[in-house]
């Protein structure tokens, strides 16, 4: 079936979310038995028109998603029209996608790897840092104090399995709105990349832009964190957490408004104040 | 000059640590200036007898540590007597290390990643799930509920990049004693990762078996950083914060006693509970 002449064409997607924490049993101080729900945690290996490309560590909350923004952000997909198919399958831990035209520079970008930091090392193949001279954020975006304050309310409603078994790090997708901010998505995964990429796989899925957008994450603002929101075209990004050396030099190279430490009615704002008003 | 004979080889190593913080201006919810500490962060670019293997984002503190303990918990050097010199130079932010004999199967375990969690995105080259079946850690080892109590006791007066500059992982090598516990080692990066593995490279450089010795970090239990710290022979690891599902399942699988959630008087007991007394 040909879609619609024009419209974008969608991949065909699995929708394979897997159960977000299990029950383990444990015992505290006194000895006594204490239940303890954490956070899953699995092997999803991601085949690439039956090439393997890398396996990621997952809770498994929105595969697809993470495995179309994976893509996305190490730049080896152009647009979400080059994805025919993204199909996940548990039983196996695998994810197989299949392109219409192949891997944007597969060869260079999978050869060469920067462990960043994130945890210390993660992973960014191909030359990442050479790119962000491309990156153009909008100018003339504004945020206001009142609005980072309501998102920093909302997200606070958010974060379910970090209030359940701790252990995962949470990424929203918000957006100003006249009586405040509005969360668009909020995901969760045992890793603070993952759930960039889930939000950048699913901002490609559901045609948004990033322009007016805010990122907020729970985790450190670390260059990794910074150049892919860049990528994702936002402005802004939050964190209740500090940040890194390299992650404060990019957002003032690329300009990106970036605030952290932002706790109930406090935050520290260092770079892009022109974006920012109080 | 020729080593005493039976002497094991040590290593040329240059002594390149960095200064740990710089300080940033910001401002707060006031509009006031704040100048902030925040967490140095570098790129080191690992090269191996002149072949590049990969870049590490760290905080710099101890360089050659971190190179070493990389190369040993990826398996690429099976002792220290095959590492011939460690040479940083941050002046072109690159390590250079000189082996006797290369790397132990280098092809095959360069090849295949993982990328693992941690951050959800570290990375681990070759199979290591393959082997955890060849760890064994010792059965006869005990901790005392008395020795975690001293140990977290001892870990709360370090972490102090984290106190200055917060945004930093801190990993800590102890061992009991007659009266508590010694914290032998304490090693903050930007990433949980680097800290074990320059944790991993100083055992090596100071000839110290990890058998009777506790781990610590402040970082989530994860698969991987229980899959390192068993690597290293160490049969008890200790985190203030929670744990994985894969971190629990490989930690009971290979026998690693695993406590989680340890704060003042509180923690959790997940694993191995038979080398534990209360």
């Amino acid at each position: 079936m040909s879609p619609p002449s024009g419209a974008p064409r969608r991949p065909l997607l699995s929708h394979a979310s897997r159960p977000l924490t299990v029950t383990i049993p444990a015992t505290n101080e006194l000895g006594e038995p204490v239940p303890t729900e954490i956070a899953g945690e699995f092997p999803l290996t991601l085949y690439v028109d039956r090439r393997e490309i890398v396996t990621l560590m997952t809770l498994g909350a929105a595969p697809e998603a993470l495995t179309i923004g994976w893509l996305r952000n190490q730049r080896l997909v152009a647009s979400l029209d080059d994805i025919e198919s993204v199909q996940v399958d548990w039983d196996v831990g695998a994810v197989a996608v299949t392109t219409r035209h192949g891997l944007v520079d597969a060869e260079a970008r999978l050869g060469s790897r920067t462990v960043t930091t994130g945890c210390g090392q993660g992973t960014v193949f191909g030359g990442l840092m050479d790119e962000i001279d491309a990156i153009h954020l909008p100018a003339d975006r504004r945020l206001s104090q009142e609005t980072l304050y309501a998102l920093m309310d909302a997200v606070r409603h958010y974060e379910s399995i970090y209030k359940q078994a701790g252990a995962v790090h949470g990424c929203a997708l918000a957006a100003p709105r006249d009586d405040g901010c509005e969360i668009l998505m909020f995901v969760e995964d045992v890793g603070r990349h993952n759930a960039v990429d889930a939000i950048a796989g699913q901002m490609w899925l559901d045609s948004l832009d990033g322009s007016d957008k805010i990122f907020y994450t729970t985790g450190r603002l670390t260059s990794e964190m910074v150049i892919k929101t860049a990528q994702m075209g936002i402005p802004f990004l939050v964190s209740r957490s500090g940040l890194t050396q390299m992650g404060w030099e990019i957002a003032r190279k690329i300009g990106l408004t970036m605030i952290g430490r932002a706790q109930g009615k406090h935050y520290l704002l260092f770079s892009g104040e022109e974006r920012f008003t109080r």
